[in-house]
């Protein structure tokens, strides 16, 4: 099911599963219990659609892809490199990303991205699955110049409006989220493609490592690397993060 | 004033001042509005000493004493380099920082934070002090090998325990924050020793340049970088920060 967060007229905030692309049924139980479709309907058009998930944080891992690697001239990685997004960045599906001052290139970069579903520390490989509430897709946006200006990458993928995440959360045990397309699509033209396949560590992999350096909390997030193909965008671009599957997150730049 | 956040014996959160070393006093409209003190007291012996503050995020500023960016055979930064830790890692005043396995040296870093008053967004230095609540003693524990190791700083400062803040948030527009004595004592031995009037960037231009990336939240933390004198702690050490006027974050090694 693809779990997602919205406000209705109301003004309320709603959780719910999307059918048939534009109906949404409420739900009850989520994002963390049983989740139980009921009869209450909204139309996705018609609504606001937030950022699927209120994380305590955001754990990045850079480097995670080979052909990235490589044109980045840097070296494979023998354990995960991680960074750290404020959750002040974060904007929802179809929310702009904005240029800040004095800023020349802000790059997308498309992940997939794992949502937790439970409190956990130092767990196993074997136990990262049961404690995924799911996936869904994410835009590490960077401002390239001043990652290589500061060697630390914090302030580049720091800015507000530089976490688009969503639509929604995918839920389902029955899809292999370690062999997923991946794609990023600039004006609809193709700039990122790949496969989750290709990823240095997988998503279990990543789970326990992240989990043996701190607690992670219900709803946080773990973005797990960028294809290679980074490139600019500029004011008035539409930027579309495409995973098999999952869904497709647009933004627009401002 | 000297705001306390404190957990009494009936488990409930409780805001308070705390005058003559021992006294608790609640006060109403902490931590953010007209704080009026009562006549309701405590002995801070008896109760549980919590975080002052609960950040949104905790924003740390690297390389911002000259003698500690030459101990590193760094270079002056033109700007102020930032960097994130988690909120998973917060402990308080006479907690535990726990060595995480394979880990071999544990580094402390005596630190001046200041406390968030107000949502702010791009403010200039001169706005600066209007948005800052308070100041507090911050313990930027370093794991000082892997810091190295990765390039970025991320892992090595945001394991569980590695952000020890407290006791209290010194609350004084008389005070000048850019000129206090601050010192690190590690088993009563002085370590570091030097005053804010060092920092290479001063409290308000720090408040300025990150709010110029991203939106500060209240009771968010920036932390403004270590004086020279680094070194490691070792299992069974007790590490406190003293800073004038404000007070002593003293934490054990487990």
């Amino acid at each position: 099911m693809k779990l997602i967060r919205f406000q209705a007229a109301d003004g309320k905030e709603k959780y719910g599963i999307v059918e048939n692309e534009n109906n949404i049924y409420i739900v009850k139980g989520a994002p963390f219990g049983k989740i139980k479709p009921t009869i209450e309907k909204y139309d996705i058009r018609m609504v606001k659609i937030l950022t699927p998930c209120i994380p305590t944080k955001i754990i990045g891992i850079g480097l995670n892809y080979k052909e990235h690697v490589e044109e980045l001239n840097q070296s494979i990685p023998d354990e995960p490199i991680i960074f750290l997004k404020p959750v002040s960045g974060l904007i929802a599906h179809l929310e702009s990303i904005i240029y800040p001052p004095k800023v020349n290139r802000v790059d997308y970069e498309a992940e997939l991205a794992i949502i937790i579903k439970n409190e956990i520390k130092n767990i196993t490989s074997d136990q990262a699955k049961d404690n995924i509430l799911g996936y869904t897709c994410l835009n590490d946006v960077t401002a390239r110049e001043l990652q290589q200006k500061d060697i630390q990458w914090t302030r580049a993928k720091s800015f507000d409006t530089f976490c688009p995440v969503g639509p929604h959360i995918l839920i389902d045990d029955t899809i292999d989220a370690n062999n997923l397309k991946i794609e990023l699509f600039l004006n609809g033209e193709i700039k990122q493609s790949s496969n989750t396949n290709n990823l240095i560590f997988s998503l279990e992999k990543i789970v326990s490592y992240v989990s043996g350096i701190m607690t992670l909390y219900p709803g946080d997030i773990i973005t797990t690397g960028t294809p290679k193909g980074i490139g600019p965008m500029k004011k008035g671009d539409i930027v579309e993060v495409k995973i098999e599957n999952i869904g497709t997150l647009k933004n627009y730049i401002g």
